[in-house]
């Protein structure tokens, strides 16, 4: 009996939304830490996010196979959060991948991998979309019957996106005891009792929702903000967000030098989370000066105590 | 006793001229193999030849300063042999590097590279320079004092090219103990000498160098030849080379998939070693569809039996 527990609390582990960290430095590697890129397991589908060099390595060491990926979105172009890129393009070429690829970026990225497969000789043979990313507003990029994606605009030294990840309602399930109840109801009524509203019988008596369906489950959300220095104006996309992974390159010690950069400390991150009201709040894109990455940790607690470092290959649910 | 002697071996094999494998894989990266790049230290330089995807970190890895290298190598431009430069050249940039450096590669890098910077609105303020190669025959492209390094056109896909590094010949160490015998030397006349040449007394008596002058050491030789097909033309520029890095993509029952891929099997490999009687091959670029590396050695060896499977981060000695 014990185990049958076991084995679906790790089934129901494996369906949760969840997010792998394959890279959390800023831009210099180092030998245990590497550039930006994330892996979002949402609704059964997979979303890459940001991938610096040497992001496919991290996917094998991370046991996802990289043909579950059909949409990658890039938040700039410095390099840190997209030299991977052209490597993943020529596995899947190698691999002969035919499913069709999507890739949300700033201008210019497409340029950059045509240039790479001009000078190698070299042809992409798999359905590739550019999807160029140019709006400096908060703005709907993807939708499927699971989720939407958003840009949320960030302050950075060159045009930078972050994105939030939405699940959608599901359709609710019937309590089908309580509909047979109701002779009225026909099966071409279902769509609409499952999309969550009332059944109204023909004497106008309203049969509430809540009486004919399950309560469906809470929807889940995560945003990615990175990188970006101390910017407010973004807590409103962030409202009520489950999961929030936001920049702190530096401690606030250095938040002078942050600001130089286009960058936050944790502090500062900890704030926007504050303000947000986000459920937690994961740190990451650690500036290599600092050997020992508990300290952003502490200092951000003191403001928002939900909060957690981002550590290579570690798996965060959302 | 003991331990003054362990001492001096160990600045022995310090100084010793090696090469150290950052990656020996082909195109498909995996767990524990890295796409193809190798430093050589020479004569007291470090080359950097190939940078395939995370060669920085291999670099890290193999605990040398990326600042130490000032010339780079790139045998072709598929992505498994040069997709890691851009990186290295951005870590440079921002560890504000001010030392020049120099790439020899094929035409097309320096085009990639700055398609690169022009999107990510960076520059390069150290001195970057480009060697454009494009002869198709063997060639010296660089010389310093202690060593000369060559192109040897290999046969693949694309243009590409293999390199030896010779070194040259030191100046000899005079024997000063006979030199002083002989009244007639002058200061001026110790350059000559230490070059090798005799002494000519002014009533033409020849006084040998092998009296004036210690026996000076053997110069060393090291050739890179990734990727080609078995290309036996090659073996005039490999003669009695010291070590000999060879690719072997295949083992020979895939020779057919080998030359249609612009590869070589390893008894292929074996054979050019033996033709060319170098002193040691090293095999590398194996495919990633064989597991077990050991055979390549296997199958080598019955044709030539000082041959050795290159290994991640392991240093051979020249």
């Amino acid at each position: 009996m014990y185990y049958i527990f076991k084995k679906i609390l790790i089934i129901i582990k494996m369906i949760k939304s969840n997010i792998i960290i394959l890279g959390c430095n800023s831009s210099l590697p180092t030998k245990n830490f590497h550039p930006t890129s994330q892996i979002l397991y949402m609704r059964e589908n997979y979303y890459l996010i940001d991938c610096g060099e040497g992001t496919q390595v991290q996917l094998i060491k991370s046991r996802i196979k990289i043909n579950k990926i059909n949409n990658i979105f890039i938040s700039h172009l410095h390099g840190d959060h997209y030299f991977g890129l052209i490597g993943i393009l020529s596995t899947y070429q190698l691999l002969k991948r035919n499913k069709k690829l999507n890739i949300y970026s700033p201008k210019g990225l497409k340029n950059i991998i045509y240039e790479h497969l001009k000078w190698s000789n070299s042809k992409i043979t798999y359905p590739l979309k550019f999807i160029t990313l140019k709006s400096k507003k908060y703005k709907k990029i993807y939708e499927n019957n699971d989720i939407k994606i958003y840009i949320i605009p960030l302050k950075h030294k060159i045009y930078t996106n972050g994105f939030l990840f939405k699940e959608k309602k599901k359709l609710k399930n019937l309590n089908i005891e309580n509909v047979k109840k109701i002779k009225e109801i026909k099966i071409s009524d279902y769509l609409n009792i499952k999309k969550g509203n009332n059944f109204i019988k023909k004497n106008g008596k309203k049969i509430p929702n809540n009486y004919l369906t399950f309560k469906s489950k809470k929807t889940l959300s995560y945003a990615f903000c990175s990188d970006t220095s101390f910017y407010p104006k973004i807590t409103k996309y962030l409202k009520n967000v489950d999961l929030l992974y936001h920049e702190s390159t530096y401690l606030h010690e250095k938040k002078k030098l942050a600001y130089n950069r286009g960058h936050s400390t944790s502090k500062q991150a900890a704030k926007i989370a504050k303000l947000s009201n986000v459920k937690k709040l994961l740190l990451g894109h650690y500036s290599c000066r600092y050997p020992n990455i508990s300290k952003f940790e502490k200092e951000a607690k003191k403001i928002f105590p939900n909060c957690e470092t981002s550590k290579n290959l570690k798996k965060y649910y959302i």
